[in-house]
């Protein structure tokens, strides 16, 4: 089967092929790994999981080990569970042996882990380590992330047998990641760093260590996957060796598992942003109650801090019995408070989770926030003042006759609202942030509600001072 | 000077090594290039943002042309754009003709078109034809990031000779991308590929074209940006090579280049989703004027569609100075129905990011929201009597001899605008797409604003019916 050109916006291959592919599994299984030799893992992957469930692990039987595993890694987390879980323990560890140590790691750790165990238990020794290694890392850490398996050679090496040593590595069917090879002094230390590229440009007769680069980008085993990104993409790497304190290589991050990472990462912070907890799964495929609840807890809970606006408007009660005109503004001038929070909440958000602004930047943006807020506050007071004198005056409503003192109320209001929207929009990531929370916690409708109970108060003592002795 | 290590949160390096770096340009320029020559070209980029202005071109002065273009590719656009405009246009060309030809292409397009076609008439004629090339392309497609320098070899080519080849062209000092050795048959069309590592493992006497995987995921040179980020990240690539329509290879887009689109995609969609326009620059630098237009802008917008509920209050003016007690709750039933909305639409636009969800999945998020929706605003209803009944019966508020008919009317709107808020959050990013527009411009306020107005009239219908007769 030839793989179809990829086309944007879909993943066609899989549906083109998957008829096939399953008639064949009827017909002939032990054609299916030589037909599908020349598909990517991915698509083959991407055909696993449009297939019936009964028939992935016929699919994977039928394919040689290594590449169910390649397959496997490609496949959605919870499927690929759910197929190893179905599978008896020695089954499964065939299969998960094959895979780089990293991958074996981040799969186990999805599945039950009674389970876990005992196909644990099934794996050659050797991997065993590497993997209950790898287990103990945080999988959200440079630690997590990393694969054991790298290229290093010793800096007192010569060029040519260098080459000659990577090349039987190559040759051995192991899975090193290899685009950099990692030269280490007599001690084991990290001494340097070359890529294959520059192994093969190296003159012959060289040492490695004459023609490393001694600078190497490290990262340690507990740094967060947010920094092993901002790493990776800061320095333009395709993989960032993880050291421990003694500057001995643990491990290597690549730059796809960081990929994986970012996405995810940026998955979560909209999430977040829009007001709910991280789903930590597909949209489509989350459960209804784990929705509900994920997304049911911030509501409930910005519900109740939402129920201040009713004690402050009960307070308010008699002024509004006495300028009925008043509550008409009410959602107006609070939505405005809640959007300006909102702009300013996601920028500073986005700016502190790319690296752009850090904890103690907190004075310099709330010195940007303030006057930023009162030029836009400004544009809407006019905005404001306008539609109440164009209503009054065209006869669309009748404010009554102080209606130019209701408009200075909502005016003003305005400048006071969209100001302190700006800067409590900005700040809350930091107070979040020093609280030790994830400053995306300060997500937008988090902000709208601060705004809006502290927002009726503005309005309501600007009514006072503005009305007092007119209408209030 | 040795390089610190990194350390998170932080670019330590440069602020460590700005001030030594500086006595050294002032002391003795020529040993700058020596001291520095073990530094990451990120580091040397970081220093140069933090060392005065007027310094910048002494510095890069000093450095040998390869490592002041490399300095130049990691510096901040703006800085790059102001640096290369104050220099003479044969300086600049100098440097820029020592940039691979993606990078030349985009810092061109960054800096005044006039001086930039002065730079590209003075740079060497072969890199002025690969650069207009690539400016002919959309910045934001596959075609705008490319490079055009990569390897290719035929397939008829034998191993060795391919090798040797390679090591020619590594040895060569061109800056060809070598993650990836693209194989072409005789009509030069693209019909193979093979890594680095394959190569170098490929069993001697073989042909290149026995050796490479026939299967090449390729992508149009018209593709657009965030397309060329899920190709990549779909099947864990280092780099794509991009076609024309005859499948020759056009040049090849690498990682590196394909996170910094990811990250910008995303700055611009938290920015979009916060209600504002995308700010295209870092938070810290964008001048005043620009940041009150960029958000200034949909605050308005929002802020004179929000104008709405003044005029449906309007309408229900005689509802409220009958029954003051509906007012207070308004704040709270309204904004439960925008966070919901937030909730709704942050998640959807992100699943339309990574390709989870596309335009004809509409009706299937539909049947999910809605009934998410009932559940939550059945919790929220549950939470909401039982507020007012508390408060009457500990006499916290006394909302009148109805007050039981009150809470009924806001838990049942509570119901009502909380589903609403799911379904009009949700599929709001559908329109948009649909209609042409960016899915993030359905942004958490614009959501908010839709559902406020709406659920005004959805409050004050459930009122006219549970308290028609009673207390309207």
């Amino acid at each position: 089967m030839t793989p179809p050109e990829y086309t944007p916006e879909d993943r066609p291959v899989a549906a083109l092929l998957a008829p096939d592919i399953l008639a064949l599994l009827d017909d002939s299984p032990t054609a299916v790994a030589a037909e599908t030799e020349e598909l990517h893992a991915a698509d083959l992957a991407d055909v696993t999981e449009l297939i019936p469930r009964e028939k992935v692990a016929v699919l994977l039987a039928a394919l040689p080990p290594q590449r169910a595993a390649d397959v496997l890694e490609y496949l959605d987390e919870d499927l690929r569970a759910e197929v190893l879980e179905a599978m008896s323990a020695r089954q499964a560890a065939a299969l998960v042996s094959e895979m780089t140590p990293d991958d074996r790691a981040d799969t186990l750790e999805e599945i039950e882990e009674e389970r876990a165990e005992e196909i644990l238990a099934a794996i050659p020794a050797e991997a065993r380590r590497e993997t209950e290694q790898l287990l103990a890392y945080d999988p959200d850490t440079a630690g997590g992330l990393m694969t054991t398996e790298f290229v290093s050679v010793p800096a007192s090496m010569a060029i040519e047998a260098a080459l000659a040593a990577v090349r039987t590595i190559a040759r051995s069917g192991r899975r090193e990641a290899m685009y950099q090879i990692y030269v280490t002094d007599e001690t084991g230390q990290l001494s340097g760093v070359l890529s294959l590229r520059e192994l093969l440009a190296a003159p012959e007769g060289a040492k490695v260590g004459d023609v490393a680069w001694t600078e190497v980008v490290t990262i340690p085993a507990q740094a967060d996957r947010e920094e092993v990104a901002r790493v990776i993409s800061n320095y333009d790497l395709v993989a960032v060796p993880v050291v421990d304190d003694a500057h001995r290589v643990l491990g290597v991050v690549t730059v796809d598992d960081v990929i994986d990472a970012i996405q995810e990462e940026q998955t979560e912070d909209v999430q977040k942003l829009g007001g709910m907890e991280a789903l930590d799964e597909p949209y489509m495929t989350v459960g209804f109650w784990r929705m509900v609840k994920k997304r049911g807890g911030w509501l409930s809970f910005l519900f109740l801090s939402e129920m201040f606006t009713a004690s402050a408007m009960g307070h308010y009660a008699g002024d509004v019995t006495k300028v009925v005109a008043l509550a008409l503004f009410i959602p107006l001038v609070m939505s405005s408070g809640g959007n300006s929070g909102s702009q300013a909440t996601s920028l500073i958000i986005r700016a502190m989770a790319i690296g752009e602004i850090r904890l103690r930047d907190w004075w310099r943006v709330a010195l940007r926030e303030i006057p930023t807020g009162i030029a836009m506050g400004a544009g809407l007071c006019i905005l404001g003042i306008a539609r109440i004198l164009l209503w009054q005056e065209i006869g669309l409503y009748n404010y009554g006759t102080h209606y130019a003192l209701i408009a200075v109320t909502v005016g003003l209001a305005l400048i006071g609202i969209v100001t302190w929207g700006s800067l409590a929009g900005s700040m809350l990531p930091f107070v979040m942030k020093r609280l030790g929370f994830d400053p995306a916690s300060a997500s937008a409708p988090f902000v709208a509600t601060l705004v809006d109970v502290t927002g009726l108060v503005i309005f309501f003592s600007v009514a006072q001072i503005v009305l007092n002795g007119t209408l209030l």
